[in-house]
């Protein structure tokens, strides 16, 4: 494998530090950003002592941004814009990983994307046509990320304009466990964004954690 | 199983002629319906021959609306508005099962919804509050339907705001050997239509002919 740098802006929740503990696992180098340094760098702490070795540290968002060569966006949507303006000098050049669902509370179980399409496409407008924008993770709760040993019975559909950032995307899920595919153009973000509703709803009509989806008919 | 009459608006295609024939031998009495009765008749006489018995009858689109109690209307998504109008009337009141997905060609791959976020939300506009409206089926490939026999190993996903119309059609999916799920509100039919352009990006990109996906972590 090709090790990366690796930026989690707003990683310190349980999603970023899940896909953090898992790409450190397999020999990439980790930067948790927060907007806090501090509280960055706790999360870091903790993932070094899962991990038994220092291979993340932890750092404000911006300066996350600037170190890392990777950028990965977990944060709820009500941070979606800001956090994006904050690392949009940092993210030029550079491929950024929109893990982030539009979800409208209350009502989360419903589809509503807002007025750009989907979130990565929104991400898209505010970084400009230089960063490779690629959506991914949506429909992987943290649930199925909780301990790094367990097999995730869910794939991933990853979305994109640029072809070579979206190969990486595909290696970086199977380095963490995850079986990836490419999903189209950034055009098709809603599907992943909008399928975390359709999955909140199974999840709560049919009262289980972590339904998933697997795609058939390829052989992988 | 409980038989019911059930209308294929548009009927003489793959996708109609499939499901028609899995609900006939069901138990199910199919209309078939066209724009011209005759062409019609002539997809029924097909279907009932494969049958070996008379379940099948041909009609066009209105008197075949007008005789069923659910409708299902499986036309390409050009022929969409107009033949919703042709069967407004005869519509009121029954469940309406919107199977049309919104391509537009040439870029198929790429999701692209109307205005109304959805064919099936732009059907229940047009058919109005009375008629209840689920959408499902969209992601069974004519592909997948050819051989009446064979297993499907792709799940339904169904949305609609009417919970009893939406069981009364994950039975039906039983009934033809699917595996269905309640899949929200019909403000999530996005996902279930756009979910086939993705399809159809993965059939085009890993060289398969009917790509599919199941849900995960639920037990059915």
């Amino acid at each position: 494998m090709n090790p990366h740098v690796i930026a989690i802006l707003g990683g310190t929740g349980h999603e970023g530090s899940g896909l953090g503990l898992r790409w450190a696992k397999a020999g990439h180098s980790i930067i948790i950003g927060s907007r806090a340094a501090q509280k960055a760098q706790a999360a870091a702490a903790e993932l070094n002592g899962k991990l038994g070795r220092d291979a993340v540290r932890g750092l404000d968002n911006a300066a996350a941004a600037q170190a890392a060569e990777i950028l990965v966006l977990t944060v709820p949507y009500g941070a979606h814009a800001a956090t994006i303006e904050s690392v949009k000098d940092a993210a030029q050049g550079k491929i950024f990983v929109d893990v982030t669902v539009p979800l409208v509370p209350p009502r989360v179980s419903r589809v509503q994307m807002p007025a750009a399409g989907s979130a990565s496409q929104e991400a898209q407008n505010l970084l400009g046509p230089a960063v490779k924008v690629v959506t991914a993770f949506q429909n992987i709760g943290a649930e199925h990320l909780k301990d790094a040993g367990q097999p995730i019975d869910c794939d991933v559909l990853v979305c994109g304009d640029d072809k070579e950032a979206k190969a990486a995307v595909i290696q970086l899920a199977a380095e963490a466990g995850m079986r990836a595919w490419d999903a189209g153009p950034l055009a098709n973000a809603v599907i992943p964004e909008g399928l975390t509703s359709v999955l909140i709803s199974l999840n709560l009509k049919y009262k289980v954690k972590a339904s998933g989806l697997r795609i058939t008919g390829i052989d992988a």
